[in-house]
């Protein structure tokens, strides 16, 4: 444990070269042009003032490269955290009071704690509980209400709801006041986008434009966007025929704030703060991971979880919101050639200078615009793919994420990663509550002891052979209880129970307890107990317990060991 | 699925003899005979009037011998479950009161509903959750809650609460109130008991008696009880000196009752009926499972918990409360010879017959008595040793059972109980999060692959094996993941990685994906990723996912064929 293990920093700071800070340099000036737009944007989903998204992205940044250990990594306001940050406060503060601002400070000062608390008690594991297909459907859902919350943006209209069903309601009963104008200008930029993504790439590729160029070219398309109907919004005077515009942003660096202590505030964000963690987590170290495999580099869990607290620290104390690792601006700090955490560094130097030098130039920016740039980012991440990939690969899997998205939808986005989240828990633990029990017979001039049910087998009818594939313990002891008994009971030529401990990693107490009973409950009925092929460090706890000694019968190295031996015993 | 499987009374009624019948008759007396007190003061226990304890046993008694499987569980009001329904009934009414009753007969109908349906449903693996050691350490706990709340009846004086830091406080502060002659009854009748059961059936045993006249003899201690002190209440006027009896009692068979259908308070009992009718059927089956065993019969789970529900929902429309099979009574019922579940019908008329006429020999009986019934039963309940046998088993089990009762006894029953089932759960959670990753070599002149850090083994510098000594699932899929990255990113020579799979038991969607992660990953870092020894079923599974074309590498049959696979194409 040395200070470089907490601080990354010193690590790769000493060996920092002039090539590296060029490609640092690059990465970020692409960067930065991509985040400005897309900060805005999100802190008007979290339901904040436009410049709280610049803020959240400076001192966040800075804070991430000096405790992060990915190279490529880049921090800032996400998606789904600025909607889950918005579902939150609304519960709790109106929108648009100085209360909500403050709730927000508070919100990601408290998931800054949890996340430095998880990484410095080294509790990052609580994180896997999030199974794969219940984030993917999560995702999913939340990409559908996000990009459903900004439709009032495009058409110009009021409607509110943190769940898809509010929000249709709302925008269908608020559809009568649509503004035109505003409906034209946010539909041709969406459009526009839709078009960048899809059909410009491959028109220039097939312009004999390079993959290079092609790739710069596309990642402008929102900043192209945001120039062209800002032009035409001051040009036409179209702030003046209803088109809501993003106004007056004050010209200033990150002030210094304080969230607030109160303790029922607190104690109302608990819940949310720990599910924006978790999520904001595991988004952030799976971008890591994959990112740092292709530069065959290495990112610590442990610290990941301190550089995400450290950012969101900050970010509560500089009027940010809740910030994360991004999915898209990650890769494109990767592609465009980011070497160090330092990358992110120089970008957060361009984003102060913009939110120094360039918040007069968006005054005239329509909210329009900002919304599509967010339905254009959101809807690559709806994916219902994984619904049809987890149908066909296990049933548990597609009831825990179909349960997501359809209480994520309905509900709202805590409800539905609750709710996946147990779910998955219960399944698992319904699974290894029934585990799959054989009765296996010897195969025919082997050693080897297969299922009765499967292979054509001698057994002995005075003998059961059972097998069974799982660890034992509290949730399936039990059910080896009843199995045993059940086929005991109606057997009355049995005389010995073999069981084939092949598969079992583990024997907890309330197991030891169970094994301790059914020898027992054997013994009642004349029926020894025996065990063969225990694993090494099952063998050296039963060891420690009295089990052993009570047993029956005796454990054997292998099965068909134990099978000879009570062959032989009983012919002699 | 016929209809005697789920109306078990209609094969053994077919069936039914008179041997059967006599020595069914025999024990409905001797259990008769011990219920009446026992039943008076569970009542008393969980703040009902006494009668409410002897209709708790009539018709639920009835239900369970038509609906039951197990011939000898003598079911009825018993400590825990009492003390449960005075904890969860006394949050929401004042005790004493009418809607006090009324919320007992809720209770009792929701606790039988669950039942029902868990049986219906086939859902009682539920109870699994409840481990070994948080059932131990909760039945140790409640039972000194109990015999601490019996201490105001001994005592005379006033005292609540329900735990043990509030009941001591508030004996404490009435111990002024202390009446002496209550308390010289009290502590002799408890004295007396104790003797009954330590000293009495080694002094009849060193006379010469049978062992089957000095069980019977020892069990009618407690009926000896309550004889001596309602005569002495009686004939020394103690009534009139401050001593409290039961007073007048209706003689009357169960009233026919309705429970109320309230929505908000089934909303406030949901919690606690689920909690009692889950602690009521663990400690029901394991009785039923222990006594069927030594008659080599077998108890069916799902039906249990209809004979339960029907027994409950008696319960709750004949003026009862949450009732269970009691430890007790089902093994004397046992011992004096009950063949079949009609034991229990002849034990109802019993008691029926004694709600009908007993009831006014009992009007001078001192609640004291049924106090010391109760401490004598319940502290026979109190073993600790489960902390020291846990202790030397498994750390994880411990810290289980220290919660349960650490938090049983200073915050109450259903906060130990849950506390205790989510401890172990998230303990199982975690410890297969991190499963057991051996890296193995070639035991020289064998086949067989071991760790590498426990023997002498051959391993070739360009492949890593690596065996995981679990299921992969969501809780470790992502550990999986950083463990082969960070083995790999360290060691530029490797080439391949083989994952040898014998102990790994299920593949869920979540190891399917990480699987997929990790060998993009390693592709990046252009090594290949093998499989060795995949089980049936989990090969079965991976060959629906598009895995297994995707894996850079190959499946191999053994380790052993894996590693010369590799030798052999790397000397080529």
């Amino acid at each position: 444990m040395t200070l470089s293990q907490y601080l990354p920093i010193l690590s790769w700071g000493r060996d920092y070269t002039r090539t590296a800070l060029s490609n640092d340099l690059m990465a970020a000036l692409i960067v930065t042009i991509m985040l400005i737009p897309q900060s805005l944007a999100y802190a008007l989903l979290a339901g904040l003032p436009a410049e709280a998204g610049l803020y959240a992205s400076i001192v966040p940044i800075l804070l991430y490269t000096v405790f992060g250990t990915s190279n490529a990594l880049a921090v800032g306001p996400v998606a789904v955290v600025s909607l889950m940050t918005a579902a939150a406060l609304s519960n709790i503060v109106e929108q648009g009071t100085m209360g909500y601002a403050v709730a927000a400070l508070s919100l990601a000062g408290l998931s800054g704690v949890m996340l430095l608390a998880m990484g410095l008690f080294r509790l990052g594991f609580v994180a896997n509980f999030l199974s794969h297909p219940v984030i993917a459907g999560f995702i999913t859902a939340s990409g559908i209400i996000i990009a459903a919350s900004q439709l009032k943006h495009i058409l110009g209209i009021d409607a509110h709801g943190h769940n898809l069903l509010d929000l249709v309601v709302s925008l269908v009963m608020h559809l009568s006041q649509i503004n035109w104008i505003t409906a034209i200008l946010g539909v041709s930029a969406t459009g526009f986008l839709f078009w960048v993504r899809k059909g410009l790439k491959p028109l220039l590729t097939s312009l004999g434009l390079g993959a290079g160029l092609t790739g710069v070219l596309v990642k402008t398309g929102p900043v192209f966007v945001v120039v062209a109907t800002t032009l035409a919004v001051w040009g036409l005077g179209l702030a003046d025929r209803g088109v809501q515009i993003v106004g007056e942003v004050p010209q200033s660096l990150p002030p210094f704030t304080l969230p607030s202590f109160s303790l029922e505030l607190l104690g109302q964000l608990l819940l949310p703060a720990f599910l924006i963690s978790i999520i904001g987590f595991v988004e952030s170290i799976s971008v890591a991971q994959t990112l740092a495999a292709k530069k065959r580099q290495r990112i610590d869990p442990d610290q990941e979880l301190i550089g995400l607290g450290a950012a969101n620290i900050g970010a509560s104390l500089t009027g940010g919101f809740p910030v994360t690792g991004g999915f898209s601006r990650s890769v494109v700090n990767f592609d465009a050639g980011a070497a160090t955490p330092a990358a992110g560094a120089f970008t957060a130097i361009g984003l102060a200078i913009a939110a120094l030098a360039l918040t007069p130039l968006i005054y005239f920016l329509p909210k329009a615009t900002l919304a599509a740039t967010i339905i254009v980012a959101v809807l690559s991440l709806v994916d219902f793919s994984i619904l049809k990939r987890s149908w066909g690969y296990s049933k548990a899997d597609f009831a825990a994420v179909a349960a997501t998205i359809l209480i994520t939808l309905t509900v709202g986005v805590e409800a539905g990663v609750s709710a996946g989240v147990g779910l998955s828990v219960l399944l698992h633990l319904y699974k290894s509550s029934k585990p799959h029990i054989a009765e296996v017979g010897q195969v025919p001039g082997t050693e080897h002891y297969r299922n009765i049910l499967r292979h054509n087998v001698i057994t002995d009818p005075s003998v059961v052979s059972l097998r069974v594939d799982e660890s034992l313990y509290f949730a399936n002891a039990r059910f080896l209880e009843d199995k045993i008994q059940a086929r005991v009971a109606k057997d009355s030529a049995i005389r010995h129970v073999i069981l084939q401990c092949s598969a079992i990693n583990e024997i907890d107490f309330s197991a030891l307890e169970s094994l301790e009973a059914i020898n027992e409950r054997l013994r009642e009925m004349d029926v020894q107990l025996h065990l063969s092929e225990v694993k090494g460090p099952v063998m050296d706890r039963l060891q420690r317990a009295h089990f052993l000694s009570d047993l029956t019968g005796k454990v054997f190295l292998s099965q068909f060991e134990g099978a000879s031996y009570l062959k032989a015993k009983r012919v002699t």
